[in-house]
């Protein structure tokens, strides 16, 4: 089962790198899986600590795919890392073990602390619609323009039928992006 | 901004009645507006109280619209009610007043308690991909079935990729209702 978070980590000079991804849990593990090459997999190599963010804010995920990575942190609790400002849950973990690999190598890491700021208000489909075209707009290059318009075309019912302002705001940026993209002649392939 | 929840109510004989819903907040109230005639509206109108759970157990969505409504309750802290055994956080909630509808009927609730129980664990988008399928079986007495099966073979990416068995086994109680299900000639609308 993977779940998709925000995980938060720092760079050799202090700075904090935020980026969404995928995360799985493993025999009471949690994996983080960061393409090669990336900060996030540098950062947790050099410091084997990382935060990982539960946020149902979608403007951080569309936001870090549309070149808006400042958002609000807060300093970790045990480890030496920050949390996002606004987050429903977080688990600060240390890496146990990794797991080489060409394409991504799987950190096995420990929840030092888990700490919940504030609660679940249901599931919102146009979250979950921002967060199929975040995932889109990660795979421009990839993807035919014709999938991307009919998937975008799909996910845009649910944003009219049930978002809020940064629901309306983050698909924005978003579709800000698409329109932005030159699409190229690619092969359909499925996220 | 609508919020997918499970409204819990009480039946005149005491026994609980759970119901999938999606509520609005709209100046610090909740507000619920079950269909007319609907077991949640009645006991709502003779009550004026119910539980809104908010819970990422997908196969309880499922399962409402299976036949499968017998899921664990505990007593509500501060409403003569019940709230789900499984969910992430609760809301205990009054009627304030209604707006008379004669589809929807709208109950602006006052939240008299609310309880975090677990922490978010963040989007997972199988989840998603289980509440759009079971919208979709909501109204298949309106779709088409080239409609359904489109978006179902759309939504079973999510469920491969991203599911855990709790949404496996919610989405194979959907696909069996839609398996049973005969489609007449409708015209296409959207959910």
């Amino acid at each position: 089962m993977i779940h998709e978070v925000i995980i938060t980590t720092c760079y050799e000079n202090g700075e904090a790198h935020i980026a969404p991804m995928g995360i799985r849990r493993a025999d009471g593990l949690i994996v983080i899986a960061p393409f090669r090459p990336s900060a996030t997999l540098e950062n947790l190599q050099r410091d084997a600590v990382a935060v990982v963010n539960m946020t149902d804010n979608v403007k951080i995920f569309a936001g870090c795919l549309t070149g808006r990575r400042d958002w609000p942190l807060r300093p970790a609790t045990k480890i030496h890392g920050r949390r996002l400002e606004d987050c429903l849950s977080h688990m600060e973990v240390e890496v146990d073990h990794c797991e080489e690999d060409d394409l991504r190598p799987r950190f096995y890491c420990r929840v030092v602390h888990a700490q919940t700021h504030r609660a679940f208000s249901g599931f919102n489909r146009a979250q979950a619609a921002v967060l199929e075209a975040a995932i889109l707009v990660s795979r421009l290059d990839m993807l035919p323009e014709e999938k991307v318009r009919t998937e975008i075309d799909y996910h845009r019912i649910a944003i009219e039928k049930t978002a809020g302002a940064d629901e309306r705001e983050a698909w924005q940026w978003l579709m800000q992006k698409i329109a932005a993209h030159s699409f190229a002649d690619v092969e359909e392939t499925s996220p």
